[in-house]
This record gives C-alpha cells, structure tokens and sequence, in this order.
C-alpha cells in the first residue's frame, strides 16, 4: 500500500513583530530575560487590520496549490483547524473555500468541507482524518488540504500574553507525500481537564500552572499508549522531535521528560549510569511521593549531561527555531515545530530521507497525541521552497500603543477603527462585516 | 471486507414541550395552521434549566452504551458534532466523556475525542470520519461513538422561531453494524453562502429564503456527484429517504426536487407521461428562465399524481414522524428522520432487511452530502430497544411565561435564576459554572 502523508507545507505568518525584549518588557516593566531566557521567545507574530485566520489560510493555501501546480478540482477535502472561529455554526472552510475561487477558474463545489475543535491538537486531528480518508480508499485520486490557522491572543496582562502568536499552516495530504509519510500506530492520552477554556470568548481562561502539568501528564500517557500499540521510542530512532510548542521554555520540560521516558531499560541509561547512575524504580521507595521526588533529582542531573545536551541540540532545539520568533500559534504550533526543525536539518545539510520524527501534539481540555513519521526523498526540495524566514524578517515592528490598538482589533468584541499598519500586495484581505455577520474577504492584486 | 455504519443508535430529547397551535400561536397572535399545515410541526422540544448539550449527549450515551453491554474501553473515538457549543477551545466531547466516566468503572484516556462543526452537516461528516477510520483499519477491535447535539434556538421573533428544538443523537459506529451499513459512494454539492450564521453569538442570523434556496441548490449538486461517483438513485431502490429536516415543510420541497431529478429519464418518467407528460428538456425552450417556468410547473403537477402520493406516503412521511414533534434538532436532525422512517416502518411490519435508505444531510453555510446506507438484519431488534417515543410522551408541557424564561436561560448570555420544572431521575445534569468559566456536571440516581 502506497504511504500516505504530508506532500506539501506553507506557513503564514501575522505581518506585524512585537518586540518582547525591545518592545514588551519596557511597557510591562519587566525584565527582558523573563521572555528570552525563561520562555524562549524573542518576538510574536501579529495579525494587521485586514489579517485573519481566513486571510492567513486563504494565503498559505494559495501560495501552496500554485507551488504544487493543483488546481481546485485536485482537492477533494479541506478541513480547518482553528481555537479561533468568529462563527458557532459556518466552518472556516466556507470562507477559505471563497477566497481561493476567486482566484483559480474552477472551483470546490464538490469537495468536503469541514471544521474541527479541540485546542491545539485539532490540526493533528484532521491530518489523521484526511490520512484515514486516503487510507480507506476514498479520495478518488484526490488530495486532502488541511489548515491550522489561529490569532493566539490573551487577555491584556494575562500571565499567557507574552506567548502570543498568530498565523496559518497549510499541508497537502496525499498518496506517495514528498514529505513525510505518517505511521499508523498513534498513541492518545486524554482527560476531561478544566486547564484552558474560551468559554463565549475570544481570548481565554487560563490556569498556567495546571495546564502544564497537564500538558505533560496526558503527553506522558500519549507515549504509553504508542508504545502499547506497536510504536518504538528509542531515541536513536528519531531525527527530530517536533512537540507543541505553547512556549519553547515548556517544551524543554516535556523533553526531558520525554527523554528520560524513553531510555529506561535501553543501553542509553547504561551508558550514562556510570557518571548519574540508574533511574530510580518505583519498588525501592517507601513512597510514591519519594520516588517522584527522587524521579524529578535523576530527571534533573540527566539534562547537565553532554549526552543529553548533545540530544537536545540536535534533536529538540532545531523544533524551536521559528516558534521563537512568532510565539504560540495553537493549532498551528506543532506543524512549524516540523517545519522549523526540518528547514534547520536542511541549512545543516544533514541527511535525513528514510530517518523518522516522533511528533507530540497536545491540546488543552485534554488530550496529547503521539505517532511517527519518515522523512521522504522530497523533504529537500519541499523544505527548500518555504519563505517562511523571509515573511519573519519582514514583518513591520510595532511600537507598543500600536499593540494595544491591534490586540482590541482582534478581539471581535467590538468594532475598533484603526487604519492598517502594512500595505496588502497579492493577498487576501478582510473587506469588513456584512449585513448578518459574515466577514467579507477580497484578493488584492 | 466487513461492512461498516451504525451498530445503535439513542436519542434524548429535551424534556419540555412547547405545543405550537396550542400555546405558542396564541400567545403570538398566529394562526395555528400557520404551523401545524405550513411548517408541519405541532410541538418543540426544550431542555429544562439543568439539561443542555452535554448532558442530553451524555444521557444519550449512557444508555446507548448500557444497553449493548459495552464498557469505555471498547470505544475508541468519540465525535461530537454541534453548533451550540458553549467553548471555542474544549470540546464538548470531553465534558461527555467526563460524565461517563463518573458511572463506568473504566475510563476513556486513550480514545481519541474531538469535535466537528459545519452547521447541521456535521454529525454526518463526524460518522464519515468514524467510518474511514475503522475502513483504514486503525480502530484495533474499538467502536466510535458519534454525538449530534443541539440546543436549535432562534431570536424571539425570528422567523425560525417556531421550528426550534432540542436534542441528542448518539450512534456507534462499527463494523458488521446491527442497523445500517453505509455505502462507499457519496456526494458533494458545497459553497461558500450567507445564509444561516452564528458570528460570535449564540442564536442565529438566518436569511429563511436564502436557506431554502441553498439547501435545494447544494442538495441537486450533491445528488448529481453522489451519482458521477457510482451512486444509483433510482426512487425504486429506496425504502425510506430521510432528509436533514429543518421542518417537514421544506423536505415536502426538496422530495418533489428530489423525485423529479430521480425518474428523469426512467420508466417511471415514462409511466406517469400518459397523465402528465414528460419533464420539459431545456433544449425546447427559448430561455432558460421558461424552462425553469415549466419545470416548476411539471413538479408541482407530479405532486399531484397518485404514483407521487404513495411514494411519498411510503417514502419521506415516515421519516417526519419524530420531527413534528420535537422540531429541528441541527445536526441531530437527519439523524432522527432516519430513526423515525424506521421506527414507522417497524410498526407497520414492513420488512427493510437489505433494502437501502438514501440519506441526505445539509449544512447551512453550506454543504449537502448524499450516501447510501443497506439496512441490515439486526434492525427490527435494534430500533425496539429505542424510547423516544415515550419521551416525547413524558415531556412537562410548558406555558408560554415558562418558554419565555427558559428560552433566555439557554441563551448563555447572562445568569439567569430559575427554577426546574422537572425533577431529573438517573441523569447527568448541569451543576452550574465553575470559576474559570467551565460547565460542571453530576449524576443523579
């Protein structure tokens, strides 16, 4: 049976910079090693007046299909990814689906439209469903394009604000991927969690502290559950470790984690049990609290390591090259992670076809999901097309009133007249509301 | 390969009647036919203070899962699908699944829970999704579970008003199915359209005619593909076709589409051209407006005509008999036209074993989908265990001072105090809100 996976990838990001450093800490009074030390992140990536999660789906699309010479009819399903939907009843999709008609000449009359929720694991999910599709045999020769698109915004001095992001990730599912070809194990590890909500709003409700317990708690089960089902985890199997990446201060956690997981009972912990020892087992403590607390101490001395560092620079650093620059995209967030992690393999000439990546995506309320994937023969010319860097240094750096401006902007909760910061040049745009509450998009040449 | 579609099926309704002649035309100075003759409905569903789409889908569930004996560990996936969701990041599937497990023993940590919108087409998108997963042979021996919930309430004095409802539909999805198996083929007919929207609120901005002439238009497209994929839609083949029913009104319109398209050119066009003639080709006709004209004129005199009368009778009635009483349930909706055709056809002691259903769904915004369904041996056994029979029966008929309250407690919009107006027996109820704006449920013995 032909491999099934991803053929295509266009990132989009928001066209404004905050500067957290320059920009952020000043206004906020805070130290700026808060952000660049202590969660990794440099700048965040904002929508300007006319962006949207549409505009910002509609373009990474488009610029897709005429990179891979597609016409509509090519497209059998497109299914949408969003935490940030401006509708409880029409699918972003619809939206999408009008703009690209009005720049190819056929059109996506026939084609499955859809749209699905759960946090930041929605994206993964309508990979899998697209993948299921094909799979079952009932794509017609069709592919699947699926988007993760988002505007990460939080409350105005919400702990979350400084990881703000927002942009759109379109991938091309199909038959023989150029690349990557999805695994069929998968590993799911889910609770009804009460660590992020938008309940009837716009920005959300966060417990900081226990949405990254959780984070690590279901991603933790995710990788049981993988195991069980036939994945392996040794670490020497995977090139590259994309996660989700809220922040990638959080990501060193769920790696060190991950990483002490995965060696336990392998040659890898032999091999560094001479200078920090063997991982303590449950059975030698009078309690779970001390193991857990002798757990954490082994976890700890394992990351100063050289083995470790060695690892994680090449293994999980790479992941977070584009995340530091454009903040948490939710949906989006583990499909840069990808992304950024190949493109830096690329720069670096490793050779990667035939290698594999262990990809754990995780959305709040809860649910983790962990599979694996093989780089194809393609990746390097697909890699080699992303402008992804380019529209990154591009964007316009925004002082900070203008951040207060941009932010009411996108809360949808009112209407904030405010005149665009950049000028729209061979792209969607966002034209204004209509009579019933529908957002007008239109292409400008 | 083993067939694979709806292995059971629950329904909970909402366990207040409003009575549409009775109550509400009074009270809004309307003629009573206006809604009984015009729409084809007599009375509404509406959940009491402590019901909403959790709990019915959760109710829904319990039973379902009770009644074949299945404990959490056999369900691998969980879809919800809904246009009332209360959350733009957690999904409804997790707070069901919440519920479930505070009465099972086991728990649902390693099924795959998600969501799906696309206004009332999205329970028949999210029982797709199941069915291409256990087709690609990723399900492991597990079922899913597929959830259509609603609370389909409008503005007081919209238009729509009258066609509200409220209900849960739980199906399992699975292979060698006791009810229906679902066929390969399907059609689209799909675009971009403002006709029926919920931006940023909870009730909708609808344009009522826009919506039929979409519906009609996106179902003919559906049909046609539904056919250029292999799909045979000759009226003979069917036992029953249920359509998403907004209200019964609007299907009495599209089966007279439906059945005009469907005999073109078959022997049943010719048998019923001695009394009528035959359909107008557009080739005879100087403007394509006049062959509209006379189309127009062709359906509704073969309306008219014995041979529609029983077909109709036979065909599409059955399927309206819960509808009338519950009115429209969104994404439920399709799903109870097909429990209601059935149920008919069991009392009256037709035999349906492997004959076919057409079913076809709609979604506003807007998406038509038609596919086939072979109904299989276990139907008869599996459609005697349902009760909404009783259920419709059992509900507390309200006055129109309590629908008034009632409605502006589902609005979610403010708090609003008021007492139930029943008293819950073994169910889940909805507790009230929690601090960071998440719902909170319980069961009662």
């Amino acid at each position: 049976m032909a491999e099934v996976g991803i053929d295509g990838i266009e990132i989009r990001t928001g066209k404004l910079k905050l500067d957290l450093a320059e920009t952020f800490a000043p206004a906020q009074g805070d130290d700026p090693e808060k952000f660049t030390k202590g969660l990794g992140l440099y700048t965040s990536s904002f929508p300007d007046v006319y962006e949207d999660i549409v505009t910002m789906a509609a373009n990474a699309s488009h610029r897709l299909l005429d990179r891979k010479d597609l016409s509509l009819e090519d497209i059998g399903r497109i299914d949408v990814a969003t935490e940030s939907a401006f509708d409880k009843s029409k699918p972003v999709s619809t939206y999408v689906a009008g703009c690209l008609e009005q720049v190819f000449e056929d059109d996506l009359h026939h084609a499955n439209k859809g749209e699905r929720k759960f946090a930041c694991v929605a994206g993964t999910q309508a990979l899998d469903d697209a993948y299921n599709w094909i799979r079952a045999g009932r794509n017609q020769g069709r592919k699947a394009l699926v988007i993760a698109t988002d505007t990460a915004l939080y409350e105005r001095d919400d702990p979350g604000e400084s990881t703000q992001g927002a942009g759109a990730v379109a991938m091309l599912i199909d038959e023989n991927p150029d690349l990557v070809a999805f695994s069929d194990a998968q590993g799911y590890g889910s609770a009804d969690e009460t660590d992020f909500l938008k309940p009837n709003q716009q920005f959300p409700s966060v417990d900081g502290k226990r949405s990254m317990q959780v984070y690590l708690a279901r991603m933790r089960e995710a990788m049981e559950d993988f195991e069980r089902n036939g994945g392996d985890t040794h670490p020497d199997n995977f090139a590259l470790i994309p996660f989700h990446t809220p922040f990638p201060g959080m990501v060193r956690r769920a790696a060190a984690l991950g990483f002490r997981h995965c060696i336990r009972g392998t040659e890898v912990e032999e091999e560094v049990a001479d200078e920090i020892g063997h991982q303590p087992r449950e059975e030698s403590f009078d309690s779970h609290d001390e193991f857990l607390e002798a757990q954490k101490e082994y976890t700890e001395t394992l990351t100063e390591t050289e083995m470790y560092s060695q690892w994680y620079a090449q293994t999980i650093e790479p992941t977070l090259a584009i995340s530091r620059y454009v903040g948490n995209w939710y949906t989006g967030s583990v499909h840069i992670a990808r992304a950024a992690g190949l493109q830096e393999a690329l720069e670096e000439g490793r050779d990667l076809t035939g290698r594999q990546l262990l990809v754990g995506s995780y959305g709040s309320g809860a649910q983790a999901e962990i599979h694996a994937e093989t780089i194809q023969p393609g990746w390097e010319d697909e890699l080699g097309q992303l402008n992804i860097d380019e529209q990154i240094e591009n964007r316009r750096d925004i002082s900070f009133d203008e951040y207060e401006q941009i932010h009411d902007v996108h809360n949808h909760a009112e209407s904030i007249e405010m005149d665009p910061l950049t000028t729209p040049e061979g792209e969607f745009v966002f034209d204004g509301w209509g009579r019933m509450g529908e957002r007008k998009y239109s292409y400008v040449e």
